[in-house]
Order: structure tokens, then C-alpha cells, then sequence
């Protein structure tokens, strides 16, 4: 498996949902997903949708670097990103996030592990 | 298991050794272990361990954040770290890094995933 190519596809895929389809973003989640936003631990496609439907503005994601490796037998693949995050006309916060994707049964992969961060000062 | 307090141990040992006594760091990883640093990768302990060594400087890093979920069926565990790093009196550079830990079989834990970025801008 080319995991650098799966890990650019879903980012590329996950930031565009997200800054121009946010709500379907509970898709790409199941059941037993996990998010760590700012701190914030939430679990499940439901409560994690809610979480990133509840934040303000429309968004505009900018992807700086992309990181991939295969995470095991599990045939997952952790994914780091660096990038930079616009609210509306607000000015762009630098944000590093991480995800750990694992295969779903029919050959696509979904998020398990979810962290984000804004890199401040 | 406290996933919490186990990323906790480990951040605080992985930087002290890191900072203090940098030439044992490969005892952290094993054969499969991977090492993304700056966009360059690397596998296994003796690869990671001249990487590493070879960092220039006198580091000294001190944690801003960190987050954790348990990683799947493994028993294993993501660890997402945000801070600073310092080497010998040059400006700190913030910084993001992700581990994988995965269990050993004496019930410890090593480095299987782990990616490091400086967060420049």
C-alpha cells in the first residue's frame, strides 16, 4: 500500500469537507473515533459533529506539511498535519493535527484517533 | 489502564533522556519503530539513535500540552505533544510531535510511531 498517497488524499478530502460541507463531516468517523480538540475529549460520529459544527465561521484550511506512517498490524496508518486554519476574514492561526486512520471492511479507511491543536506563541 | 497518566510518564522520561542522557534514546524504540523527523524518515533503533545523536546542540525542551487516546485493539496509544525546544542558547522553536506507543511484552511501552515537526510562522 502506497500510504503517503492514502495519507494526501484523505487530508486533502478531510479540509475540503470541512471547509465547504462541515456538516457531513461524521462521515469519515464510527462509533469508537475519538477527537481531542483544544483539550476537549469527545467520542463518536454524533458528538464529534456537533463539536466541529459548533465552531464559528466558515474555515479555510491550508495544509504546510504532511506526515505518514503505517501504524501496525492493524493495517492503520497515522497521519501528521501542519497547517494553517482562517475563520472568515480573521487572521490565520497556525494548527498542527493528528489522525490515526484504520481500514473500514469494505478497503477505504476512516478516523479512529483525532488530535488538534492550535500552535500558539 | 489511565492512558493519561501513562503518556504523562512517558513525555516526562522521553524529553529527560532526550535532554540529559541523549545516547540511550534508542532503547525507546525497537525494529519497526519509525521516526518521521522534519520530513525525514527513518527505521529502527540505530537509525533513530544516529539521527538523533547527530542533532546539534544542547537541547532543552519543556512541554506545553499534551494529549492522548488509546490507539485500538493493540492496547497501544497516541500521544500528541505541543512545546518548546531549546538548544544550547539559540531562540527556542516551538515545536509538535507525535508518538505511537505500543505495549512490550514485560507490560512497558515503546515508540512504534513517532513524527516530529518544528512549527515555523
Amino acid at each position: 500500500m502506497d500510504y503517503d498517497a492514502v495519507a494526501d488524499a484523505f487530508v486533502k478530502h478531510y479540509y475540503n469537507v470541512f471547509d465547504t460541507n462541515r456538516s457531513q463531516l461524521f462521515t469519515l468517523y464510527q462509533n469508537e473515533s475519538m477527537l481531542t480538540f483544544e483539550g476537549e475529549k469527545m467520542q463518536g460520529p454524533q458528538n464529534i459533529q456537533a463539536k466541529l459544527s459548533g465552531l464559528p465561521g466558515v474555515t479555510k484550511h491550508a495544509v504546510t506539511t504532511v506526515d505518514c506512517q503505517p501504524s501496525g498490524p492493524s493495517g492503520g496508518l497515522v497521519v501528521f498535519v501542519s497547517g494553517s486554519l482562517r475563520a472568515d476574514d480573521d487572521q490565520p492561526l497556525r494548527f498542527s493535527q493528528m489522525f490515526h486512520l484504520m481500514p473500514t471492511q469494505n478497503g477505504s479507511f476512516y478516523v479512529y484517533n483525532d488530535i488538534f491543536r492550535l500552535n500558539y506563541g
